[in-house]
């Protein structure tokens, strides 16, 4: 086998609210550092390199790796198309929690009332003939409220009724076969409270949109201590099932490099 | 002197967004931590107890202290509560970090423009004979809302406006001089990016507010790994400048037991 590069993201991310306020994901980096370690231990000469990005303060394995700390889902979306796009990634184990929105705007309940109401005043009342007329223009007055908090610092704390205005982040997972489709790619899916079934179709639906080579589906409530229940979800449906973060990680190292010596036979 | 019970808060508190996200403070606890080392090493058997609130995973002292993780600023002002009411507690150092605001309710953009449109529409239009009874309105409306998301699992990852509604959490600082007059209390003031003079005045702001006995302003952009200036305040006007977490810790340490012996003699 031809050593080859790997990517391991890890890590709860958080992004910024304001100066001192963040918004964080669950998310230690445990089971990415282990994961890493197992790769270097399995792979041994291999693996040329291992490539660790995560969110600051993450666990970070203890092993060879290049730790690359990032804030935010933006930030990482940057580096992650700078490494697939430069370095020749064989696979990418998507392991970090990435919140799905970032702020992107602080107002007031007060602020955004006053808007609206200049809005609805200086409009046609004509236009809105029907309460679904009216619901869409209220709907992109809202998106354009530009009555804002200045976030750069710390927005006050006396506001009686402060609204934050989330945007989507990019989903970083769509990189991967974008820009390197030949690379194994690795998953995840955390959900909370559901029953195993919804939580194996969900993983399933996060397999077939990424065209994950495998999913890790887990479920928060059977994640405490050293206790990890994962199932480790193959695209013909089989999948394994793991009982903790050793498991899940010698599981999932095992499984990828195995899929990368069969790549290269073919 | 005779023996007394200190309350030290500490860390970054969150708040929870859903099941898996939540909002959390800059804090890490390594200062409320050494404080409470300084105090066991400086008092002796003077302190008979020290109580360390703290967040989950915070720093931790290195001496004898009941630790008390608390998840939520409500969840600290029930623990603080209950001590202050209970436990002869001489003084109070609240460095804890805690979110101003809760999330109070999850919506998107969407659900609120159908909500206020469907008030809208079935409210006298007579009534809104100015701009300003339209925004108050409004405001109710916004205020109202009840075209939620439910928060108790995992919100959906595909929404394109979410909208957080945040309520103020309880001043936890307020609760020390209503329930126990008579406690040496040090409140600390955190601002991000502003010059000396703004930081002063914010503190002295909180000090006479809560009637606190000293107060530590800081501002974030002059924290970073072993340096940390905070400025050490008491009601005089007259403050003490500091360059380190020791140097913080051991001021507080030593001005608090100063005062409370002089309490003592009166």
């Amino acid at each position: 086998m031809k050593t080859m590069k790997i990517i391991i993201t890890a890590g709860g991310i958080s992004e910024k609210i304001d100066g001192v306020r963040k918004i964080t994901n669950s998310g230690t980096g445990r089971l990415g550092s282990l994961t890493a370690e197992e790769l270097v231990r399995r792979g041994g000469d291999r693996i040329e390199k291992i490539y660790y990005v995560c969110a600051p303060g993450s666990a970070v394995p203890r092993a060879d790796a290049e730790v690359i700390p990032v804030q935010g889902a933006e930030e990482a979306n940057t580096v992650l198309e700078r490494l697939l796009t430069r370095e020749n990634i064989g696979a990418v184990i998507h392991s970090m929690a990435v919140s799905d929105y970032a702020v992107d705007r602080v107002t007031t309940a007060e602020n955004l009332a006053g808007f609206l109401a200049d809005r609805l005043s200086s409009a046609d009342r004509q236009e809105f003939r029907s309460t679904r007329a009216l619901a869409e223009f209220l709907l992109e007055c809202i998106n354009r409220n530009d009555r804002l908090l200045d976030r750069s610092r710390k927005v006050s704390s006396e506001l009686d009724h402060m609204l934050l205005m989330m945007r989507r982040t990019p989903k970083l997972i769509g990189l991967v076969k974008a820009l390197r489709p030949s690379a194994v790619l690795v998953g995840f899916k955390l959900l909370k409270g559901v029953d195993r079934q919804t939580l194996l179709n969900a993983g399933h639906e996060v397999m077939k949109k990424n065209s994950c080579d495998l999913v890790l589906a887990n479920d928060q409530t059977e994640i405490s201590g050293d206790r990890h229940v994962g199932y480790l979800l193959s695209p013909d449906g089989s999948f394994e099932r793991y009982e903790t973060k050793a498991e899940i990680s010698a599981g999932i190292a095992g499984r990828v490099l195995s899929l990368l010596e069969k790549r290269e036979r073919q």
